[in-house]
């Protein structure tokens, strides 16, 4: 915690007060107890925190979750622990022991949310199978977080984002033209499970906040099944015999849509219209082309883009990105700089919507989700170093 | 709708009688005013449909929602708009006219929730500014996707997936080693937009229902934040002097961890430990390796990467992809294929999921979001024609 900053949460403060609840968010009062680690549990978390949720992680003593030995490595530890954990309370408990077990079920006493992204089964092998929790805390939401689902053939897989990538099929249309599948550069299939989980959670509490009777709903989410849901037409142009291909960065219907080389970098054109097609040629001063038949129309430039793309970055990568971003914008052409992580931390709209935050000294992507009545912190309490709240959470669920 | 199947949910039925809320889902009662198009913001309600919610789109009148017209087309019109617009009903109304403004704010007066995605400025021009909109109808969420936000530097600047992937760092990241920044093959920044606006309308109904007294919010959600808040550890590393490079589908920190070309296509693995790496050497048959110094550990693994690819390249282009794949898995290797769209359609697991569902006589992918006591179904009221629903919701909310 950063002393003496008005934006900073205390969750201590706040846990033993009631107070704060007009600037902590929409979720304040909501418990969640997780013992997920690594990526897709503790961002969807990370999220609900965000949000106001109280979030306790119960980590096996000793090294607790995988990711606080994560590279990259900053001065206090694990920086990518630090950024996906932030705003979280920690407690070490070793789920095989009784002592330790009747601690966490006192948690889940008073929980609202259990989340877990154990392999299917193990949790059940601790002693907690799902029957089990339904029956002792009727009124908690359960969710479990898996590669490929609770059942099914490949219930028993691994599932690192790199194979969800693959299997889910979002690598097959990832790359460059005539070279290999490339992976997203991002862990999206473990990031878009967190978000998917985070919506079947807030659904099954919208649901039982309006009906004390609802049982606590278990919501089971698949990381397969969610690279899947984002496969937007891919499997509708497959089915209608055009299965779409490792195409770089170009949109298959239109021309120029694509990245294209400046003297500095790399700006993307979306020209989709034809008043867009004869602005890109008056921002780059080609005019001439306008009257190139094999330009003439929408299809002649798909069909041609290959050249129409050598003609352009002729004279792209003659000036600067910001250059060509501006003659392009002022003429009303969608385009936008292709921009690298020091970019991304200089840009000013990211600055106006403070959307950069301090973990652990560091700069990350804040919260997203913006809601009228709450502030938007630049720092807020940090992760928790392993069993960091163990006396104040024993002296609280007691 | 498919007639006699169990499975389908009638909104028409369902909305007269009070019936079938035990199969519909968790947001069964919440009604969804949605005036916005092509993707991000009817992903978002698809979700919020999925999980139960009615959803009403209000469309211009002629052509409605833009994605009407986007390709693929099947039989009955787009197989896109098809695909993401399920169990939704339609109603066109001109914004500009005070006869359909009355009727839609009736609509207003008994929803729940409020969605655009029109860029900022747009709804206060047709006399729905914020401050009206939370006068006028104090309990109403609203939300409003934009590309940059509502306000700041870049707030009017068009804002396509394509630009948001460029200008939100994940393309810098993404393609093949050596060669032009790739798009993601999918629009991924608008589909995880449509996801964050749910997880902030959801956790805006949560705190609603607990309190009845808090107004209805504002939740202002941009496609530059959201794409941000999923670059993992890429802005850490920059920050740390290690700026993440577009190396295809390799992980910078272990090896071999990437997609290597079989007989029939690729499959990756992520061999990250040491038992993996020497499963990967039996699995190949190439225990040879397992002595050779330039492969002794993970930092030489790591430095002679590109001739261990080529290595084991030779053996895995020598069988297809199925032999590979369970040679690697049964020895503990995580591994798996990078499967085409095709290979998705026939997937065992999807099925037994019942991931795949019917738009418009076409496999798309069904809601990720498994809950306890709800049923999965396969088949959906399929998206509505433009107006489809006039008549009846012109009867209901007068």
């Amino acid at each position: 915690m950063t002393a003496g900053d008005e934006a900073v949460g205390d969750v201590g403060d706040d846990v033993r007060t009631g107070a704060c609840a007009a600037r902590r968010g929409p979720l304040h009062g909501v418990l969640v107890v997780d013992l997920s680690r690594v990526l897709s549990g503790p961002y969807c978390s990370m999220v609900l925190a965000d949000l106001g949720a109280r979030v306790i992680k119960v980590e096996p003593p000793g090294l607790g979750d995988d990711s606080r030995a994560f590279a990259p490595h900053a001065a206090g530890g694990s920086a990518y622990f630090a950024a996906f954990n932030r705003g979280k309370e920690s407690l070490a408990l070793d789920l095989r022991q009784a002592a330790d077990r009747e601690v966490f079920e006192r948690l889940l006493a008073r929980a609202d949310v259990l989340l877990d992204n154990y392999r299917p089964g193990v949790l059940a092998r601790l002693g907690y199978p799902r029957e089990t929790l339904a029956t002792r805390w009727p009124r908690l939401v359960h969710a479990s977080i898996s590669g490929f689902g609770q059942d099914g053939p490949y219930a028993q897989r691994t599932a690192y984002d790199l194979i969800i990538q693959a299997m889910g099929g979002v690598m097959s249309v990832t790359g460059n033209e005539g070279a290999g599948p490339a992976r997203v550069g991002t862990s999206i299939a473990d990031i878009a499970t967190g978000l998917f989980a985070a919506v079947g959670i807030l659904a099954a509490l919208v649901e039982r906040r309006a009906d004390p009777a609802v049982p606590g709903r278990f919501v089971d989410v698949a990381m397969l099944d969610c690279q899947v849901a984002m496969l937007e037409h891919a499997l509708l142009r497959a089915q209608l015999g055009d299965p779409p291909q490792r195409i770089g960065a170009r949109f298959p219907t239109a021309a120029p849509t694509d990245a294209f080389r400046t003297a500095d970098g790399w700006i993307v054109i979306g020209a989709v219209t034809e008043p867009q097609w004869r602005g890109t040629l008056e921002a780059l001063g080609l005019q001439a082309l306008r009257d190139d038949p094999r330009y003439a129309g929408v299809a002649q430039r798909v069909a041609n883009q290959a050249a129409l793309k050598v003609a352009l970055e002729q004279v792209t990568a003659t000036r600067p990105t910001a250059h060509w971003d501006a003659e392009l914008a002022a003429r009303g052409v969608p385009c936008g700089p292709v921009r690298s992580m020091a970019e991304l931390l200089a840009d000013p709209q990211l600055a106006w919507r403070r959307m950069l935050v301090d973990a652990a000294g560091l700069k990350v992507a804040g919260n997203p989700v913006r809601i009228s009545g709450y502030d938007t912190p630049t720092a807020r309490r940090p992760a928790p170093a392993l069993d960091a709240d163990r006396e104040r959470l024993l002296a609280e669920f007691r």
